[in-house]
């Protein structure tokens, strides 16, 4: 059992981004350096990062080396090539608002600080990422209080320490929840096809020392038919102002199962999660991803080559099936007003 | 393209019995040959074979293989041969039902057939092939009658001809459905952990050119969402009196979600597969398989060695939540007397 400590995927290292390469893990923790945007945003699209709030930090440090090495001696010429790398880190996955919330945010500090030196822009620029593990924090404060004594508490993909800056939301909750003494048990569903859950939930959660067992993702509704899960916790890539939250694929399934068996259903996300801008979850866009994902796991190839395959990365679960959305500014609940 | 063609895990080859390694499908078609009871309940054990009915053939097949290689000279003699056989496949997997069944059909053919020289015996002991695919047939008969034009028909696992002595029986009904024109789409679960889904069904119906796409199991509940779910139908690895059915986990998660979502909910399998010993599910045995099979797949490792898994292989479905049962004597529907 490896020792707690502090687990972040996205960090600064002087002048360089620092990514930990997520498709490795569990079993190679490989860190990655990146000094080009371009390489950011093929660092996204490829899953190096992934976890909406994460996205949005690299994306933003993204937006920090195009400052960086932008050749501009005038703000407007630095502009010019801070909204191109926007634009190409905007266009790398399409369901996680956060990305374009921290880009935007990027580019209001940037506008803020245009009569500054650029060393000054840059670190104004990094504080994203201090501001998302304090969000964390605050949102797993809030999360705890929901959880009951010697919880047994599911949870899907990892909205963990390695989903966001550090700490994470969902897990987040579990964190807080378990340095109370209340998790008696994480139910951790292992996320077909990438695997979120085993190879980075669980690998979480044993460097925490949290106790926890690992289930394939149709075990899920057997464990609540006997009794054995008090409450599911995941997070969000984006929520609409009615509450209608899209997460990871399989998410809606599990809001379902929890509804059945009277299980109450929670969403960890921070405030930035929610887009005021989308009244409900029908027009969220929904990433598919490539048919390899489902045709194999590693090299090791589990279906016919020709056999066609759906992939959607995500699901919407309406508002009606969420017992409260817990942000850093509190826990909401139906109907939702997001303030 | 594979052109259509019979589909069967095991058969009799002269004095061999016969089994299509389905670990290995869909990568390499490897049939391997078996002389030694005991190595058909290795076989068994491990998965060579697997699905209820085919288990229950391959079982009947080791009898008859003990009967073949007995030295005993009088029938007792060859008798306690059998017993002994008998017992050592009946210890391979507790759920399906069809394998003590098949054993204890064996014994009684052996001891109708006492009288007649072993070959004859041996005649009787193969003819139940014969029968189970017969069976698959007629129950895909029944289940075409309750599939509508254009339907598409999600199923999980392989309760295909792999499944089976050959046809299938939940992919019978399909099979039987696309002669008569009637399916427009089969929505494949993965299965996890051991993928039959992708590994088998998604390999019959490229076989067979029924049109498919594979998904990977918790999208289910997002398709019945959308609308793009007419019909479930899985097989069953026993079925209690009252209709509470034991099939493959994720069975009962998918008939909740049916429930939920207004789809019918149809489950197929042979007369044999229910025990009327037992009078609700409560009390099927549940199979818990080897942590490996979440913690990897094939070589590839997709979870800390050091993580804690449950495994059950089976779930079981209430019987309120199945609108049909489908076997070769005809339809079954609540409340279930089987005559």
């Amino acid at each position: 059992m490896t020792p707690a400590r502090f687990i972040s995927p996205v960090w600064w290292a002087r002048d360089r981004l620092m990514l930990l390469d997520q498709r490795l893990l569990p079993t190679q923790e490989i860190e990655r350096a990146y000094r080009r945007w371009e390489d950011v945003a093929e660092a996204i699209r490829t899953l190096v990062v992934r976890g909406a709030p994460a996205i949005g930090v690299a994306a933003a440090f993204g937006v920090a080396l195009a400052a960086q090495e932008s050749r501009a001696t005038t703000f407007d010429g630095l502009w010019a090539d801070l909204e191109t790398a926007s634009k190409g880190l905007a266009a790398t996955r399409p369901t996680a608002v956060n990305l374009f919330w921290a880009l935007e945010r990027m580019k209001r500090v940037a506008l803020a600080a245009r009569d500054l030196p650029l060393e000054r822009v840059r670190a104004r620029l990094l504080a994203i990422r201090d501001a998302d593990i304090a969000a964390n924090q605050a949102m797993g404060a809030h999360g705890a209080a929901l959880v009951p004594a010697n919880a047994r508490i599911l949870t899907h993909c990892n909205a963990g320490a390695l989903a966001t800056a550090g700490y994470g939301t969902a897990l987040g909750v579990i964190r807080a929840a378990h340095a109370q003494g209340k998790v008696a048990q994480v139910w951790v569903d292992e996320t077909r096809p990438v695997m979120q859950g085993s190879r980075l939930t669980a690998w979480e959660l044993v460097c925490e020392g949290i106790p926890h067992r690992l289930i394939a993702d149709v075990v899920a509704a057997s464990l609540m038919a006997r009794g054995e899960v008090d409450l599911v916790v995941t997070g969000a890539d984006r929520i609409a102002a009615n509450g209608d939250t899209a997460n990871k694929i399989g998410t809606y399934s599990l809001a379902v199962l929890a509804r059945h068996h009277r299980v109450p259903f929670y969403v960890a996300a921070p405030f930035s999660t929610i887009d005021p801008a989308l009244p409900s979850g029908e027009h969220i866009p929904i990433e598919e991803r490539d048919a390899a994902e489902v045709r194999r796991v590693g090299s090791h190839e589990t279906a016919p080559p020709d056999s066609p395959v759906f992939n959607p990365a995500f699901d919407v679960t309406p508002a009606r099936l969420i017992a409260a959305i817990i942000t850093e500014r509190g826990v909401f609940r139906s109907p939702y007003r997001f303030e």
